[in-house]
């Protein structure tokens, strides 16, 4: 059941009996309360998704197939599963993986008699999450087999991160984090710097903890501070994980991987990618003129949650009143900036080439 | 009295009648509240600087020469100065600026007689403030001449900047945001980006809420946008202050810095830096190496503290409750980054060479 090396807190666990249904890990509520959302209909699960208690496009999508097996554990009529493939498909219209897996649980049992469909669909959830699992274990081997070879002899291996690219997003391994959960079980002695990524803090919230619960050695910096650890030798690598990956190499993530990228080649200081080939969109070469920004609420900016002493959940405000605020979600960092990807194909030069040869395999 | 065009609430006001005081803003309190602290002898003006109700080097020279002064007219004796010397100069031991104005009081006041010495002390401390006005306004026509001098015939100017090197750190002007308040006054059309810098947020706290009273438009961001808005033009030029440079040119300053300084070279923005001469430490050449960085404590990074949505000031932790952290306060960059020191005697190169003849004037 468990695909880790450590007894990690699940991001979901399917049921089929005594009743159907699926418990989240509510993320909303990491990393001060350790809570599990139980998902019994579809409309819970629509639910879920759309208030961010899950989040991370591969886990989306794992989330959605089990979603539309229980759907079908209730009618397994043709048009309430088209309903619920609707419902679904409307929570996160932009997010890739989730419509993926819709795709797939629709091919796959439309062809199959309404009595057998829910045990299918169990089947097909299984194995979207399986799949998932695998890619990303691939991507930590490939990783960390490209780490080992260009570390040479460094007793400890310090390894700085952006966002949150681990099992909470992937619901195992993680993309940006597998190569070091890799390194861990290999025996590796590490520690990791973890910005906090401002606005919203997914790195000081979500990879901190995730790291916590993994037993390796962290340390949470602003997201100011890169640049610093990396003039006094004390990064020996940068990976990142990868929203959207232009067929030239360009890279799309967490605002701010820019920064930490032209700190890292000013240091010599490696710059991994770690992307599953699903997220390379092949119709774009020249990211940061075609790669849409999306802006979101400026409240994110000035507004910070967490609890106080007490453990209450608070809202405060740590901006001046009177003053406005801009908030991009994403940047793109060039492909001149990127050492390697980490596929779960292996490791290729962020380069058309290379990436082109990868797609023809 | 206002060395400003806008009417901008004074960081101190000193009245010696009807009684001696000196009344100083506290910026502990600001953005949310524009409250004064009353000093009416030096107990009162060491807890204000070590409180960290006054801040920033020049305005910290300022409010002890104030100090001294309020300490004069209760005690005029030899003992009694000395022992106020001593008080002040023990409240922030690096502070440079402070030392620099305590010195200057102390050999302005030996040679006095008892009873002129009150009278002696106002117009020392008047002079130094007029002094750090002075060096202020100079900087900023500087800085302003030579952004008009390389901005061609753009309508709308954007700037961007980090931390707060504003009128609230220097008492009249500032450094980094002197040549913004003077293109403010010579007409321009400015909008000022504001990095918010993590973890101590004065861009959000102090710089936003200076330039929303000096009516200048201005948008907070988080530091990690400030190199998505140089990919995308949206960034004219950058000016920071500096805490100590290097006689090479080296710019000790906020940690974050040397982040804004890579992203402005790789899109081609001038990186401006504005100082006094006096922060220039003639005796280190490699400021990476040299320049010691102060490490402060890890709950400035994990805890946050504002105002709830009723007014009322909350601490909340913004991290994972298992996960430790790291808090360097500044970062060197390096003098092939910067474009352009602004200094009260013009601007110059970031060179060794420029730098010597500068001193040798």
């Amino acid at each position: 059941m468990n695909t880790y090396a450590w007894d990690a807190t699940p991001t979901h666990e399917f049921a089929a009996e005594p009743s159907v249904v699926l418990k989240v890990l509510d993320q909303t509520r990491l990393p001060f309360e350790v809570e599990y959302v139980e998902i019994a209909d579809v409309a819970a699960c629509c639910r879920a998704i759309t208030a961010m208690q899950v989040r991370g496009a591969p886990l989306l999508g794992v989330v959605a197939a089990y979603g539309i097996a229980i759907a079908v554990h209730h009618d397994a009529s043709d048009s309430a599963l088209t309903r619920s493939l609707e419902l679904l498909a409307a929570t996160r219209p932009t997010a890739i993986n989730l419509h993926w897996a819709l795709s797939k649980m629709a091919r796959g049992l439309w062809s199959v008699p309404e009595p057998e469909r829910f045990s299918a669909a169990v089947k097909l959830a299984n194995a979207i999450a399986q799949s998932e699992a695998d890619c990303c274990r691939a991507i930590g081997e490939h990783g960390a087999a490209w780490i080992r070879e260009h570390s040479g002899e460094r007793r400890e291996l310090n390894i700085l991160t952006h966002c949150n690219a681990g099992w909470l997003a992937t619901g195992a391994w993680g993309t940006a984090l597998a190569p070091i959960y890799a390194l861990q079980q290999q025996g590796h002695k590490l520690h990791v710097w973890v910005d906090e990524t401002r606005p919203r803090n997914q790195g000081a919230r979500l990879t901190a903890w995730e790291l916590a619960q993994a037993g390796i050695p962290h340390t949470i910096i602003a997201d100011n501070a890169a640049g610093h650890l990396m003039q006094h030798g004390m990064v020996d690598v940068v990976i990142v994980g990868s929203d959207r990956t232009t067929a030239s190499g360009d890279v799309c993530n967490k605002i701010g991987t820019y920064q930490k990228a032209l700190a890292a080649r000013d240091n010599d200081v490696p710059f991994l990618v770690a992307l599953p080939v699903s997220t390379i969109d092949w119709t774009i070469t020249d990211g940061v003129r075609d790669i849409p920004i999306e802006q979101r609420d400026a409240s994110e900016v000035v507004l910070l949650s967490g609890p106080d002493d007490d453990g209450i959940a608070r809202t405060i405000r740590v901006a001046s009143v009177g003053s406005s605020a801009a908030n991009f979600a994403f940047d793109v960092t060039p492909s001149r900036l990127v050492t390697t990807l980490i596929t779960e194909r292996g490791c290729i030069p962020a380069k058309t080439e290379a990436m082109a040869a990868l797609r023809s395999e």
